[in-house]
């Protein structure tokens, strides 16, 4: 894992809580697996399943859950908490924060326009172009390379990645994570036939995405043909997840690699996306629904569960036979049926 | 939707034709959804569809067709139109052409070699490149942070998005949109195997694309091996399509996010591929071949027609018993012969 | 074909070996597709399937096996190999080495940390941005609007496309290429759960590329959580293809377009995965396993083969039809099963 300098292990239980068994001035060089971690490193193990690996592990200090404290004092220092896992995840910010350079200004090779805004403490990256009327808030943070187009608003504490773009009159929240080669704004693809050409309808909405929402790399959200493309507060979007014109994603939604939304489609709260799944268009879903990898989800889902629609993959010798056969399924109940009817008679 | 200084209903019909019922000096100031127009917008209602929709809305001014015209007009000014969805797109076109900034020329800050060849009335974004030889036509419009790479041909009136990449002596046509992210010109995927290692094949070919052309954001078009691909005029390409090289896209095709077609694939003339479509590599598509969304195309189509295979969502539990049943179908298949078989002896 | 100027048959034969058979001193101005070729150029056959094409092809010269060698000497001057696919393949390269400028070194609108260490010969493209430590090898090239972020080292001979971005303390090994707009070293996708949030997790790991890697436009290949995300020598990767945190691809493995792999997967040597496959989060694929384009992998693989899972397209009405029995399919075998105990019974 990536260098830092030392912290003591009593620093991260007065900072994050915790119960600490073992020296406080332990020093500690970073987090780490628990079959890369060496004895400058903290670890964790999330339950009993993972006691076998724990007890391999070489890491000098544990996040452990109260269960599993007196078998791991035997071998590290510890920090017992309820839940080593979120106990990790707020180690990690906290031990990136540390190590964050402060806010370096606007770059002198950046080009910002003279009417937009910047908040107090706001970063702009070396070649990193702000448009016209573009507002920056607070703390925001623009990568060398990003694009701000005229007239977005980037709320305060927002990270915008390299190379990303954000497009003329978009919204984003506060907190966000951008990630690198996202385009946020371009046209949604709606055209009207004539006569075998299709016409341009110039999208006219905009996107608008809530606080702490982060998005992948080379993901695309388009903005709205008229009204705007919504994606609330605490969404997480993994890479390459492509979001259509007009969808609305609701809040604490999170969809993994590749999946993308068709659109004017609606999804609810805290739903899961699997990773290349798929939602057409027009459609609406529930909250607390979950699309398992690579299903695509052609009909609304009125009912919160788990939705699943994945071909079994076979070695390529059984799966010919079977999709040949596949072809043949209707026909086949209807043979099964046949069958049935003569039975009956005999 | 985005603002805009406010125009006249009139204005509108001189420019676009249809019938006005209704004042034509009634101000507009933007087109809006049925939903969400107020006084002050201009909707459009496609058919008896959206009659209650219409009825609900609160727009100025409607765009109708004229079976609806006598109805609508108890509520708003009309422009009457046999197709009102067209009018749209027209109007929305109008609209945006309207309150587009002239051409600012090259900025200070762009990179454009010189031997590059500039059209009258060219605009050059901060932080674009040009590269050497390349030749931009007369209004074509370079976004900021733009690649056009060397030898490069970008047509009349083009307009070339942010963080696009047009690859070394690549051609676009005239009026084309490239949104931004999109890389077109990257070497096709060409390798010959030897002794388990992989020999690269330089791509020598380029990537050629036709007048009205418009391709999404973080698509990828790459060039040919020897020969070029080719997308002819017309063709829509929405996001994150990914076309191989020597690839041959017939005009006034449309192709649905996330699409792909693999290498030296031919598609005919105005065919629709829907949203993450794929298509095998060497085969041959018709004119008029609507492929549906999530389709995996491996043989070549001679008909025109639509064709399809999805695996049918289910809720998991059903999905699990369904696929588990399905990787027996062959066996299945004979079972029931051999019912048949014994049926018949009885 | 992309010009360049002429070469002699005969200087083909030096540098790459075969046997010639015909004037050494035929003048070339470029490779070309049997179609395509004209009387300047120089094609190749890989074998008698291609028989009828050579006949037809108007090349000046060509490239044949010994068993067609015969035949062709009667339409054009020869080079005889037992591997015309991979002579061609290594007469690509040598045909574009030559054609390369020299290295143009640090362009100077190219903004380079002072403290980035950069090797011999290496070129920096107008408006690419080289952050503080990062370390370019010996003969380098990174195209314009390229971002190196802090601490990245990139191998002797690499070459860093347009808008690629490479992430901070990311490794690049010797003589890879990195097509336009990939992102390498954004953040794994990876939060804890809180009472219905999502709470981050920051990524402290690396990407660790290999010698001689080819990566596609607009792919993606994140950092991992803890350990770092890990490709091998020689690894070829196509376009838009997604490489989730602490994935590791085995040496010469080769992903086509559009292909994903899920977190913690381990894909082994010498495998092949077809477009669009994906493959689910923390399997193992053991070496030379071979996925068909468009399969889902959902279990770990430990056996050398081929393996697909693609739903049989089909026109619209047949599909509808199977795929509504398919939702039934578990029922239909039930309904065998009784039929079956029936018989059994009579």
């Amino acid at each position: 894992m990536r260098g830092g300098s030392t912290v003591r292990l009593g620093e991260l239980v007065e900072a994050l809580g915790g119960e600490l068994i073992g020296p406080a001035d332990l020093p500690l060089q970073g987090l780490a697996s628990l079959a890369s971690a060496q004895i400058q490193h903290i670890g964790f193990v999330t339950g009993a399943r993972h006691a076998e690996a724990m007890r391999a592990s070489h890491a000098g200090a544990l996040i452990v859950p109260p269960e599993l404290a007196e078998e791991a004092a035997q071998q590290a220092a510890l920090i017992v908490s309820p839940n080593p896992y979120l106990y990790y995840a707020r180690l990690s910010q906290w031990w990136v924060a540390r190590l964050r350079a402060p806010a370096a200004g606007v770059h002198a090779q950046a080009v910002v326009h003279p009417s937009a805004v910047l908040g107090e403490g706001v970063e702009v990256g070396a070649l990193a172009f702000v448009g016209a009327g573009a507002v920056l808030g607070a703390g925001a943070r623009i990568a060398p390379h990003a694009v701000i187009e005229a007239g977005a608003r980037i709320g305060p504490g927002t990270h915008i990645g390299a190379h990303v773009v954000i497009g003329a009159d978009c919204e984003l929240g506060a907190r966000c994570i951008v990630h690198g080669g996202t385009v946020i704004g371009a046209d949604g693809f709606g055209f009207a036939p004539e006569q075998g050409r299709w016409i341009k309808i110039e999208q006219l909405g905009r996107v608008r995405i809530g606080d702490d929402v982060e998005i992948g790399a080379n993901c695309t959200i388009d903005r709205g043909a008229l009204d705007d493309t919504v994606v609330e507060e605490g969404v997480k979007l993994d890479n390459l997840i492509h979001i259509a014109h007009n969808v609305h994603v609701g809040a604490h939604t999170a969809m993994a690699g590749c999946a993308a939304v068709a659109g004017s489609t609606r999804i609810g709260r805290h739903c899961t996306i699997g990773g290349d799944a798929k939602i057409v268009g027009h459609l609406t879903l529930a909250d607390h629904v979950h699309i398992s990898a690579c299903t695509v989800v052609t009909r609304s889902i009125q009912k919160p569960g788990t939705y699943t629609g994945i071909f079994p993959m076979d070695d390529n010798a059984s799966w010919e036979k079977n999709a040949a056969s596949l072809r043949q399924l209707y026909k086949l109940r209807e043979r099964v049926r046949a069958l049935e009817q003569q039975q009956k008679k005999n």
